[in-house]
């Protein structure tokens, strides 16, 4: 099954660590950064201000990474981005992270539809129409 | 039940993201941080040079976290550390992130005991019996 | 000469990079925290909210760090912060690093106050007059 | 002047802190994958093994950054790359950054030619002649 989007990425120096390999918490950067380009390729933005002022986004609710084979400093990786679930006020991806063939990664993310107000207060909602019609259930 | 460890942490500006919170990647950071700072605890580093010039390590395989409430710039957070299984060759540990008395995210992180070599390479080993006697899993 | 505040800070798993050595952005994100534990040690924040709902907060206009010596994973770092220079809009601190006797780095950075507007806007004020009575420059 | 290289970046959510901007600190990981992604173009990578096993590396012993205009979240950044100075052991680095025509940021970056051993251990050599082939100072 062809993944939904690919994410593409080199590995920089901060991004290692002194076992000489990529440190793991990147992972999870990386994800929200591949959720984020696919949002982009869809024609909208995690952070969406709206006519009234408010503003609509996607804070994450849980997130998790199994690590299978280390990735290091100037490799090309790949990640695949695919919605594995769309719920009425929540979204869950999941991720693959390759170089080449080689599996290096997978991770799984549930995002839900909030109003953020200022100073970090968030207030779940429905996710609005615009958005279902464009991020549909990855089908296997 | 008290837990095995907790390890204390004040938020940093750089920790924060636009949506006025703690950025969600920070949480696996500090996952690892409280859980160095247990070992350090219990007299051994992360990572440990060996008589014979090789090193063990505790490369992570797996991590995951709920988010349950946001945290903010110059929050004090407890994370408290727990042994949940001791493998022969695996280490996991949970950990909850609490401001005082609430509770904003539990996580939980499996990490291999390994032979560590230059260039990045793993190769996984039996948990060293000077590590098991320290390392026991939290009683419930 | 005493520093007028001096920060402790344990190298974090995080913080290094292939090179075995602690990447040295990390360097630039320390002399903040070491200046708003600084700040916090004065009573206040780097981030004030004003009773009239307005926020004063110091944004960075420059930063420069002379890299001595590498620091390392477990390693405590000492970081003593001097005002330098208090100007009108503007303050000017400088940093050294230390790991006990050894000096491993030396910094400056520059803030202006400024009230902060949502949306990023920046626009520069005269330092109030209750920071100005507590953050005097250093006398050699 | 055309720069010697330009390398374009997405601002990221995790870039940016809870003043609405990128945070501060960022600028020196950018400058530095910006000469990465320079030495690269030119063929080379800024960590180069040895056919005897040695590696040789280009630690930072400088880097300094000023502050125009605030970047935010999703912003296309450019970064204009030169080689300011080509030393018997050092290169110094001019960046700026530049979103379409506004200059946000320009900083500069000494590293040195090392011999990097495991360990972290440092020793300054010539810069190869390979390298001087390629790494010319800009010429105004």
């Amino acid at each position: 099954m062809p993944a939904q989007f690919t994410h593409t990425r080199v590995v920089q120096f901060a991004d290692t660590d002194v076992a000489g390999i990529v440190h793991f918490a990147n992972f999870y950067r990386w994800m929200e950064e591949a959720e984020h380009a696919y949002l982009r390729s869809l024609g909208f933005s995690v952070m969406q201000k709206q006519p009234d002022g408010t503003v609509i986004g996607f804070p994450r609710v849980q997130a998790s990474c199994r690590f299978k084979a280390p990735a290091f400093f100037e490799d090309e990786l790949q990640v695949d981005v695919n919605v594995v679930r769309r719920g009425v006020k929540s979204l869950t991806f999941s991720f693959e992270f390759r170089r080449g063939e080689t599996c290096l990664a997978t991770g799984e993310m549930k995002t839900v539809c909030c109003l953020c107000q200022p100073g970090g207060k968030l207030q779940s909602i429905e996710i609005p129409p615009r958005y279902c019609e464009r991020l549909v259930e990855a089908t296997p």
